[in-house]
């Protein structure tokens, strides 16, 4: 069975709870607490030297980091992720434009703010984060106001890589309220039969 | 013919010059001048929301845009990409780490020194990639210690994406002597008889 080291909390752990629940894949989960540097010990290191969750390894002990990595690889053959060369293209495309464009700006204004209480040392990082997460926002927003969803109309773990941390944007200071494209599709994603939330592994 | 809209002295653009060479694949060049604001133009936006090079249009009209995604899309079926499924989430991988642990600090840092000429307003920021960036480039020479390339020992996409803006780390302040698996790598990568440099196309 996969064993899965990470915190339910984090949006690029939740993406593999969330792929691995429309599966109905089993799977164990291993719980990590970054802020006890519990992926810094020597034994985590050796599974990713980079020292970063979510992780997942396998039954013969291979291992695998990078949340976006891990739900290509856990999505491959199924209604997940496109099998024509193009889409799956355009699905990394927005799996790229969500580490480098969405989750430096949203998902770490939400650690400074949830898991760290927002200290004083780093208020102004905070705001200096929240335009770069507005642009992602209407980036997302513009795109979903000609489709249902990121990639051939389709459900696909593009999508699961972007609502990890828009629907918890709130928690970084971001109010979707404007956005009611994405508000739309969020409600799409939450309308899934198998639909887990973070709230309900804590 | 596909075009390529980009500028070759960025790391992320080169990535697609590099990977046509090593298939000889033909190719249009459509160069990009981010200091003039070319990627904001309307009809720009129109092809990348997002307002960033590299960008690739196919004969179809279907632009594809993100670097990673890119050469993943041109590489498939060739040798540059393994079809094994764990091999081809290990290369992507290596290119979210690139995207997220290597890219913000290493190409920012030489963007700021190269690109804009080391503006005082920016001198606090370049030094503060610093470390990020030799973090990323340990975690680098560490795996290259005990293999050849990234992923099964084969040169891929992972390498590609990798050493785009490592064998320019100088130009952001980077120092690579120190990092002598990453230097018998690069000579690595620089020996195959298709190899291009950035500087060819000037």
């Amino acid at each position: 069975m996969i064993k899965v080291y990470g915190d339910i909390l984090s949006g690029n752990c939740y993406k593999i709870k969330l792929l691995l629940a429309l599966l109905e894949q089993p799977h164990q989960w291993l719980h990590i607490n970054i802020l006890n540097s519990e992926t810094h010990t020597p034994e985590f290191l050796h599974k990713n030297p980079n020292g970063k969750i979510p992780l997942i390894e396998l039954d013969d002990g291979n291992v695998l980091f990078e949340s976006n990595a891990i739900i290509n690889y856990l999505a491959e053959g199924t209604a997940f992720l496109p099998q024509d060369a193009l889409a799956k293209a355009k699905v990394l495309q927005w799996q790229f434009f969500e580490q480098y464009s969405h989750e430096p700006y949203i998902a770490t204004a939400r650690y400074i703010a949830k898991y760290l209480k927002m200290p004083e040392s780093r208020t102004a990082e905070f705001y200096g984060k929240q335009a770069g997460g507005h642009k992602a926002l209407s980036v997302m927003n513009q795109h979903l106001s000609q489709q249902d969803y990121f990639v051939e109309n389709n459900y696909t773990i593009a999508d699961i890589s972007l609502y990890a941390y828009t629907h918890v944007a709130d928690e970084g200071g971001f109010d979707l309220t404007p956005y009611t494209h994405i508000l739309s599709w969020m409600n799409r994603i939450e309308a899934h039969p198998r639909h887990v939330t973070m709230q309900q592994f804590l």
